[in-house]
């Protein structure tokens, strides 16, 4: 083919996505599917009522500001300002943004050089490392570590960062770490002592932080969820990250949004223009509603932000019984909608897969085949080379109906009858 | 400040955006907004109902497949069938986008690279030349002309490109060209003739060809809108770009769509899944939904894409005449909802304004502010050196309802009672 018709150099290497093939998966409809992040729970009846409402106002079908429509920043800023020291401009110092993905894709674009070191902590979101690539930085790995835990539950918890071996990832050529908190696929929600070794760091070496944090109201009992950005001098290098699609269980809208100071929400501005423009009206038009019904009602168990996180915990303390209860030894997170368990005690006979392909993938694709029920890959969340530490792992997903729920269970407890 | 927290290169001088500037200006609720390209007409019935329908539905508020909605690109492979003579696979020949915007910014960073050159045509949408400039790629520009008309109606087309002029922009180094019919802001349908001009042209220099035809549907009694793509060498080096903000007047939803060969298309999925992952699923169902109707009814009057250049003609004329009548010389459109007029003849004192900015800035501002109506001056659609060329013109948007074009009535007829 004539060399005019190849990719650029900047997506080289960067076409082969788990999502894509993984999702295709579990597309049969006779598979339970707990793979990707896809409530099959209904969303809230107020979120999708309030975009019925607004798709039949003419002007709400129209272009609207491009950096974030204004009854949207306005509901944001008033939400967020009750979690932050300072005030939080609408107009300078927020931007609405296609999903979570929009606003890592413009903070990397607009902040990160070609040469550049961005730290990322594995397991991993699978987009951050692509993304890094494509600005022509360097990823540097830092790996969780699960301390023993002979016999007793494990927790997400039990996975920590080594303060010594994350200092040694810092260095001069270090322009900026991403943190997820709480964390998928872990499930971890970083105490406020996990993050003040971060932030020190941070400013030790004069890096910016990345805060991914579109689980930030999914934590259970016990844990809190702390912003970074809080934390005396890290406002002015942190950009933070949420999303409407976790918010509210509808992860079909992309809407997500960066909050961080001026002078760098400016350069995500800027990457936005040159990228998309703006966002979809109808959209941010319903969701700043929904915002707004949920803001006056933040001290009541119905709000959203407190009923969801509610809903959920009963359904992973099901799910930890279930896995437990063939034999798994699962990981309980703290927060998020994702658990994760060490499969190879199953002893599944994976002789028929593919062998290029880690344990994790090859597990997965013969349990969403034989056993009709999916799930991803951890090791989907690692670099190539560190594949092999968490291959063992497959991620299951938990925000899914009753139904959805009890199929998996028959599923499971078929599979054990039959090998014992 | 910190070198730390400053932008990234890629996006150094990316940061002014005139839409920021124009429609802020143009917000102010008793200024006319002749401006930017926002339909105030309703647009169509059957698409916003699709909308509010889809909304309640719960499995269409969660994440549909990344590279197009399957109901979405079915709907698109099917209509675009017929233009092609070729068969279109709504998977691999169709990526959908965050608006045309988003098909741009995919196709240019997925396949132009640092040190290429793209030929841009002036003036242009705005957004082509930072797009070019963002990947390191250099834009070769070439103005269109004016053939003289002397007294008789101008037109649109006699807004020309030179053959041998345009044959010197192409060498070695030019990796793309972007071409754009129905032209924003002359209006400007190319011809058959011209356009093989262009096509010669891309395959003697075995370059591509970005088609940017959101207006395809609105071209008016005379003309006729032709593909490139459909020109014999084409297919195999174009991506053709469409908009659903224009074919259905909903700029508010944001979505378009490239459709080309699969090895094409390949890379902007590759951008695409790394920048996004994937558009809003409830916009993508309604819109397949909206096609469907409108597919059906082809060959009908009411159809959408019948109907609305049939509406904007009136309009059209209506502009025509009222620009005239104030003593100004429009530029008859042949095409989408645009027209330009040289506003110097209207002798406007603009001492008051900021000397360093070109005439149409200045007259436009100048006008919102003085005489209440907006509009976008057309030298923000060339780049620096040649804004002296289109300075003295005004793009006006007639995509209005009539009591809109009625207060511009007022405005102009009053404006013409003071002078005289
Ligand atoms: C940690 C994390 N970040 C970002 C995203 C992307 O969110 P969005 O759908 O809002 O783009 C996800 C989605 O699963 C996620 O888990
Ligand atoms: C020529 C042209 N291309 C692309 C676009 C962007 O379209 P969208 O809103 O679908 O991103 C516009 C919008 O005005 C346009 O005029």
């Amino acid at each position: 083919m004539s060399l005019k018709l190849k990719n650029a150099r900047r997506i080289e290497g960067l076409d082969s996505n788990m999502w894509v093939e993984f999702t295709k998966l579990a597309a049969d409809p006779s598979v339970v599917n707990l793979g990707q992040g896809l409530p099959d729970i209904s969303p809230p009846i107020h979120v999708k009522e309030e975009l019925s409402k607004v798709a039949a106002i003419d002007g709400m079908n129209q272009y609207t500001r491009g950096f974030g429509h204004p009854s949207l920043v306005t509901a944001l800023s008033c939400l967020y300002e009750k979690f932050y020291p300072n005030k939080i401009n609408p107009n300078k110092e927020i931007l609405v943004t296609v999903g979570a993905y929009g606003s890592l894709f413009s903070a990397i674009q607009g902040l990160i050089d070609e040469g550049d070191e961005v730290i990322i902590i594995m397991p991993f979101f699978d987009c951050y490392e692509p993304m890094v690539r494509m600005v022509g930085a360097t990823p540097v790995f830092i790996p969780l570590r699960s301390k023993p835990v002979d016999g007793k539950k494990w927790s997400s918890s039990d996975w920590t960062l080594d303060p010594q071996e994350l200092a040694s990832k810092f260095s001069s050529k270090t322009k900026a770490i991403i943190v997820n908190t709480p964390h998928n696929p872990m499930g971890k929600v970083y105490t406020k002592e996990e993050l003040q070794v971060i932030a020190d760091l941070c400013i030790k070496y004069d890096t910016l932080c990345i805060s991914d944090e579109v689980y930030e109201w999914l934590v259970y009992t016990g844990n809190k969820h702390f912003k970074i950005a809080t934390f005396p001098g890290m406002w002015e290098r942190t950009i933070t990250i949420g999303s409407a699609g976790k918010t509210f269980s509808v992860t079909g809208w992309k809407l997500g949004w960066s909050i961080g100071p001026s002078y760098l929400i400016k350069h995500l501005q800027t990457v936005q223009q040159n990228t998309i423009y703006t966002c979809a009206t109808p959209l941010q038009e319903a969701l700043a509603q929904a915002f707004w019904i949920d803001i006056k009602r933040m001290d009541d168990p119905e709000c959203y932000f407190n009923s969801l996180p509610k809903e959920l915990e009963v359904k992973r303390d099901r799910m930890v019984r279930l896995l437990e209860s063939v034999g798994l030894r699962p990981i309980v997170p703290d927060g998020g909608y994702f658990i994760i368990a060490d499969v190879s005690l199953l002893d599944a006979d994976l002789s028929e897969m593919n062998n290029n392909e880690p344990y994790d993938y090859k597990f997965v694709k013969w349990m969403t085949k034989n056993k009709k029920l999916s799930a991803i890959p951890v090791s989907a969340f690692c670099n190539s080379e560190a594949k092999l530490q968490f291959e063992k792992f497959v991620r299951f997903c938990f925000i899914k109906k009753d139904s959805t729920l009890d199929a998996a269970e028959e599923i499971f407890k078929a599979w054990k009858n039959q090998k014992s």
